[in-house]
């Protein structure tokens, strides 16, 4: 046989070990319903962009340090093309700087109706980071922004390829994580009660610390839950011997890993912290986009990303891929955001160190179905794109 | 109107500069032949893996420092799933220590029959890599086996989606680079005659170099064709600050850039030529894999990816994000191999800053086709996978 023939007419060296396949050289079943169709980009139709605030109204009144508020600020994409649409949004927590109105001006100077490939992935969001400013700590300006178009962008191109973005990302939903669920700084009584609620929905559960009360907050959760704590100081504490010292004690009391103890502009601190630390420490405000993945080397274990810091997906993959290069471990995070945003982040959540995606929940006005919480565990689904139920078929 | 209303039922901002689009709330054309019909992994059917080698007879002999062969063992494998075939190939040139059977017995001892979902890319390549050892430098063992397998489970989940590997990868086809066509080591004559022929089809020329006759090889080029010369000492030289003296005078004479000029086992060397250098310098033997390219921060301008060296495609896709996040320009290269290699490194080639593509060229029994060369430029086709043109198709 000539070894040509090997690659014509069929195989002569299967594996021992492989299951018996179908028979080479039958060609593709092209009868039974299972071969794809795939869309071709015509070039005759443009991406259209759209958008509206939409203000997220919270369950409950949200508390971190120094701050309460009843809702959130949030401005609702879509990006239309050829008959499909995507959907983003930017998130915009009061405390972060962005704003309804920053947020619109950005979307305002966008003009995506040149394009009329949304396959384009890197030469679209090229252009709409070329749009943003640079910031004093070298990343770019508009993240929520950046965001949104970006999320849009890709629900849209998983919608083309009629998969899920977890699946074109070659990607185990099996491997989905555990989110952590926060229970809000309350009384202590308020405390108890909320934690009983979560602890039979979730596996892990979130406490804001870095006020002088932390131990207080802390015993009110264990008091009536066994379930593992991670905890967010939020640059709350100021003296890293304090801090190492009730990282200790809070390692004692079944604390698993912990966000931001030190302020974002004492990274020497915060590596020396890391050091010392019998937990993993994360940055959090420290790491906003790749350039702060890069900074994080040698001073934190893990970075948590967030599509409203960084940008969106494509900018988040980047991160995910730079920082297992490096050894660092990866949690997801978000703000308060509907389902949209959540399922975005979602995506790229299988085998990932913690997820704290518990943004949706938090809402009264989730104007998606998407993602869920089963077990407490993340729950991804096989449906386009983000996989969210198309709030169009709602009508009528 | 109710702000939800906008999500459900259309757009009332959109933007002034955005093409009209067609109506949203339409819902989508689903009668036109343009929606996507989706493959959905059944679960029963399994990846089959088969192999054969292939021996690769170049058309002209070839020499690097130190050896000349008319030959190149590769070889060729089939992954099959559900009536999809992915291609992929090991090639192995005699001086990296990989054969025939070395890539065999790898290939051997996988049992991917365990696997029936080739969506779960990164699920299957941890498997694979598993299976390879660790080497002394920190990289993976057995990086031709593992490419091939890679290969051709990237090219199976492209027919799976329907796309070219490009278009799901977000890349523009029109920013496919160049590719240099190496004028291998003659004499004067020939190289000129060499010259000549290739000069009507490539816009860039490459040269090896790290020879007492460096001068005149490079003079004979540059006596008929005043096109860009790339060259590539393969760690030909020992003294860098001889070195340098023949950078200047290279760049005298029409060279853009230096692949390898040093030893791999001296990086100080290597950085201080790169830092003194009037061309960039690209590490090619120093820069394996992912670790390697941590390793070249500050030693190197650029790395030189191959799938061959890394072990495939989701391998050179980290390599190229943690090289762009770190200032390093990228360039991508091939061993001898057929247009199946070739097409698929040629996946990720839009946009790098170097292309040394030719292998395919070299060779006088290719089965494939793949990406062709047109006007000196790496040109992708617009078919699923790696776009081979079948070869089953040949049949009958």
């Amino acid at each position: 046989m000539d070894r040509r023939d090997f690659i014509k007419t069929g195989a002569i060296a299967a594996a021992a070990t492989a299951a018996a396949g179908c028979g080479f050289g039958a060609g593709r079943d092209l009868g039974n319903g299972k071969s794809p169709v795939a869309y071709k980009p015509s070039g005759k139709a443009r991406l259209r962009l759209s958008w509206e605030p939409y203000e997220l109204k919270l369950r409950h009144t949200f508390t971190v340090s120094g701050s309460s508020r009843t809702s959130t600020p949030d401005v609702q994409v879509k990006l239309e093309y050829d008959g499909f649409t995507g959907y983003g949004e930017a998130s915009m927590p009061p405390y972060l700087g962005h704003t309804v109105e920053s947020v619109c001006a950005f979307l305002q100077k966008l003009d995506l109706g040149q394009f009329n490939d949304p396959f384009r992935l890197e030469e679209i969001m090229d252009y709409v980071c070329g749009k943003a400013g640079k910031l004093p700590d070298g990343n770019l300006s508009d993240a929520p922004a950046r965001a949104a178009v970006d999320i849009a962008l890709h629900d849209l191109y998983g919608k083309l390829l009629g998969q899920p973005l977890w699946r074109i990302w070659g990607l185990d939903p099996g491997k989905a994580p555990l989110t952590t669920f926060t229970i809000g700084i309350d009384t202590p009584e308020v405390m108890r009660a909320k934690t009983l609620e979560a602890a039979d929905r979730f596996k892990i559960l979130k406490v804001k610390v870095g006020r002088p009360d932390d131990k207080e907050m802390i015993g009110a959760v264990r008091s009536v839950s066994s379930l593992p704590i991670a905890v967010d100081a939020n640059q709350g504490w100021t003296d890293r011997q304090q801090a190492l010292d009730e990282i200790f004690w809070l390692k004692d009391n079944g604390v698993v890993m912990v966000e931001q103890p030190l302020p974002k502009d004492r990274p020497d601190d915060s590596a020396w912290l890391t050091e010392h630390s019998p937990l993993p420490i994360f940055g959090d405000e420290s790491v906003q986009a790749l350039e702060d993945v890069r900074r994080a080397r040698g001073v934190f274990d893990g970075v948590n990303i967030k599509l409203m810091k960084c940008g969106g997906l494509m900018e988040a993959r980047k991160m995910m891929t730079y920082a297992r290069a490096e050894g660092l471990k990866v949690m997801l995070g978000c703000m308060t955001e509907t389902s949209c945003g959540i399922s975005a982040v979602s995506q790229i959540s299988p085998g990932v160190d913690f997820a704290d995606l518990d943004g949706n929940l938090l809402i009264g006005n989730d104007p998606f179905e998407g993602v869920t919480v089963e077990d407490g565990r993340i729950t991804l689904k096989d449906a386009p794109g983000l996989g969210l139920k198309d709030p169009s078929q709602d009508r009528g």
